[in-house]
């Protein structure tokens, strides 16, 4: 049986957040991605697309990967205890617990990085930082890895995220091989941030 | 009232270019987006995600933009006249009819591309030229632009030529925001496709 990776939808996530680690992810050997939301079904994206959640919190499986997106939701989301007590349950068995953009939030809200290393969409980096000052925040990342915690900065930082984690669990080859096959320029240094300048609340 | 936005969906579409173009589309002042299938409803893509078709072919309104994504549905789509007549019938009317990797293949089957410039996926090239040798195929282009026609490469090359059309339709101005907000490093070079020589069936 294949491995889950487990994404956390909610009204209003950023559509790439979501769809770009699909992509780089979707034909791993080992892995296969189902979404989850609070009620399952249906959940509309900022961009007004609508993709269907297999899975309430109720009744979802435990991911091996988590993910969660950020987006306008977010700033909602942080104020919702079900879904942060649910972040923490899973986070409690992951492999590996990831986030793009402003889903890094969600994840310092819930308690899951304080101490560690992590970072946030640039845009709104300070929202990020007020959910939890415990957090070690770092301003100038594309993403940053702390033990099993994977977050990365906004929306297309995610693509490179995902990348770099295909690169942690199997191989640099692989790697390269996603890349290649989705036409994709993947920006490999974590440490090569170009809107590090432009963080602001 | 907004202008429309219409992706068209099908079975075993590729995730990126879809949520590409609507990541890098999905905030413009003038369009909104929506998504449109041959019986309308829920269609998942080769990654295994499901998204929901608002239209069917038969309750579609006329689309100011048309998107074709590609993937391996694409490769059975070819040989579906109902699809393929219904992309005549919306291009009659467009004002830019546009596509993202083998979605080329089907536009040029359809024989819309004929006698114009266009590209295609580079791991899927022959199958696109073979849909219609008369269509001036680009072995090397991140995307093509011939009058009212937008192709681009695979995949990721998708979000480069979405990119490209806002620049068209409004500016550079507005361009380097959606690439700065989204954190995208935006190959602006349409010439510049780093994919070329791996071109093959």
């Amino acid at each position: 049986m294949k491995k889950k990776i487990g994404i956390v939808l909610f009204e209003d996530f950023e559509t790439l957040d979501v769809f770009g680690p699909v992509e780089m992810w979707g034909d791993l050997p080992d892995y296969e991605i189902t979404m989850v939301s609070q009620h399952g079904g249906p959940v509309k994206s900022t961009q007004g697309v609508t993709t269907c959640a297999s899975y309430s919190f109720d009744n979802a499986p435990q991911f091996d990967i988590l993910l969660v997106p950020g987006g306008m939701g977010a700033r909602r989301e942080v104020s919702n205890s079900v879904l942060l007590a649910f972040l923490r349950e899973q986070d409690e068995r992951t492999e590996w617990t990831t986030s793009v953009c402003t889903g890094s939030a969600l994840l310092a809200k819930a308690g899951i990085l304080s101490g560690r290393r992590a970072t946030s969409n640039k845009l709104a980096y300070e929202f990020a930082k007020r959910q939890d000052e415990g957090v070690l925040w770092q301003r100038s990342a594309r993403w940053v890895i702390d033990g099993k915690y994977v977050t990365s900065s906004g929306v297309s930082a995610g693509i490179d995220m995902a990348l770099a984690l295909v690169e942690k669990i199997y191989n640099r080859e692989l790697t390269e091989t996603i890349a290649r096959e989705t036409e994709y320029l993947w920006n490999d240094n974590a440490f090569n941030d170009p809107f590090a300048n432009g963080a602001s609340d």
